[in-house]
């Protein structure tokens, strides 16, 4: 199941399915007052039962049986917002999580290569998540390096602590996609990574979340970055350090996750300032991010 | 005026301010139904208007007048909670911003000391935060090296992006204490602080938070963090190298400050770590962080 958040002629957010014919089914309005269906966060609280309703309403959609149908809605009516708009604390996310982006990251910044033995985790403000279509800010008096990193990213849909590296995809609610914009000149000139990756529209994520029963294997599930139509990263997902079920089970111990935590897992070699020339990005560019079976996250670049 | 939460009876958390005779003033119940008045984060949502209506009612306990005096609790009626029992988003910290921490911390660390030029930031979950008298965990499955930090931290009443040094204080709703408690192990194995400094329990934030005109000089509050009774950091926080407003000015370049968010300002030497030999923290000690004017933070260490 595809899973989103939209308006529609300016209303509140809205959960929706990805119907037939890339039509969305909105979920809210189907559900009438039903609160597990009034927002993603209420969705994923709301677990197994308000999954299996909304899959009876999609396939009742498709075969355009009962009300469902009814409540279908072109995707050009709908405006989508970030699966999560407004996620309940920070992003959390993994560094240095596939070997070519540690090789290009060593060999940019002059280091030796380290392959980490341990996931590196950090995380962004809640302030930083944008959706599809929302600009990523380049402001010059902050940056003259702007850079973009592809990642896959999993929801927690079942929180818990100290979760087993066999139970942890138990905990997956779904997948999607987020860019780990980051400011490299802010990032690199202090220790931590808060203030250069934490700006502001730096944590695009989207365009939806799909359930774990979507993909079954990261290895078919290849992650590209396009800047203005140029492929700058691309490469598989299966090509991870760390997979969802070692992040998780590894962040679990003695920090509680819980339902609709979002964790992004690294990014491939490819960013702007691995290339030679730096391929940093500017204002009016056009960052596509593509995933197998989780669709296209576009985000335009703006200055302010 | 110093806010509290606080439940009784096993009752929801409730807003409190400390009245005459250490009794608390228990302004939830006294503002009836008055949304303004039901938590902490409401109450600085509602800026100056509720502020003012509290502290009209505070003076009335104090003298005994109208219905405010019959709102007073004895404080060992009151369990006490973090003034912001769960924080919207990441607590916001700044690292090595007192002079004789970096010199210590370099000492520790066998690195030459390096005066930061600009404020170090980093930030832990929202989960990490505890209140007085609840455990900091000792998991020895994670960590052997538990160790403290005494810090100021400040709770920004009015939101804003690119506030400036000059406006930041107008930003600030109050004070309060934190102890940024570090597993040094993880802290060091990898680059980022996250995953040592934001384990569950790892951010104690209390007792309460004083309103901006009750400190009006950093001079004259001496952050002090005893264990088991013994004296182990205490200097002013006026030494802070970023102050509160210098701390607001530069995270609020590119990052939206939000009403209830909590900056901590970075902790004195004297850290466990730092010491000859090392002063870790061990199962049942008890860890008191003092700050003038803002009262006593403390919690027990409890292996898990």
């Amino acid at each position: 199941m595809k899973l989103v958040t939209f308006t529609r002629d300016g209303s509140q957010p809205r959960l929706g399915a990805l119907g037939p014919e890339n039509r969305i089914l909105d979920l809210t309005g189907l559900a009438g007052d039903d609160p597990d269906f009034s927002s993603m966060l209420h969705f994923i609280d709301a677990g197994e039962a308000a999954l299996k309703q909304a899959k009876q309403w999609e396939e009742q959609a498709r075969s355009g049986e009962g009300p469902a149908a009814e409540h279908l809605i072109d995707s050009d009516a709908a405006n989508l917002l970030s699966p999560i708009p407004r996620p309940r604390k920070n992003v959390y996310c993994v560094g240095l999580n596939f070997l070519s982006h540690v090789e290009q990251n060593a060999t940019a910044l002059g280091q030796a290569i380290e392959i980490p033995d341990v996931p590196l985790f950090f995380s962004k403000p809640v302030t930083a998540v944008v959706g599809p279509d929302q600009p990523i800010r380049l402001d010059p008096r902050l940056t003259s390096k702007l850079d973009y990193e592809i990642e896959l990213a999993i929801v927690i849909g079942k929180g818990g602590t100290w979760i087993s590296r066999e139970d942890a995809m138990d905990h997956v609610f779904g997948y999607t996609i987020a860019n780990d914009v980051s400011a490299r000149d802010l990032q690199f000139r202090v220790s931590q990574f808060l203030y250069g990756k934490g700006q502001d529209s730096y944590c695009p994520v989207g365009p939806m979340i799909a359930t774990t029963d979507e993909i079954t294997d990261l290895n078919d599930v290849t992650l590209e970055l396009l800047v203005n139509g140029e492929v700058r990263q691309s490469e598989s997902a299966g090509n991870m350090l760390f997979g969802p079920a070692d992040a998780i089970s590894w962040l679990s111990q003695g920090i509680t996750l819980e339902p609709g935590d979002i964790i992004t897992l690294g990014t491939p070699g490819g960013c702007g300032y691995q290339l030679t020339p730096p391929g940093f990005l500017q204002d009016g560019d056009v960052v596509e991010c593509r995933a197998t079976g989780l669709g296209s996250l576009i985000n335009p670049v703006q200055a302010v």
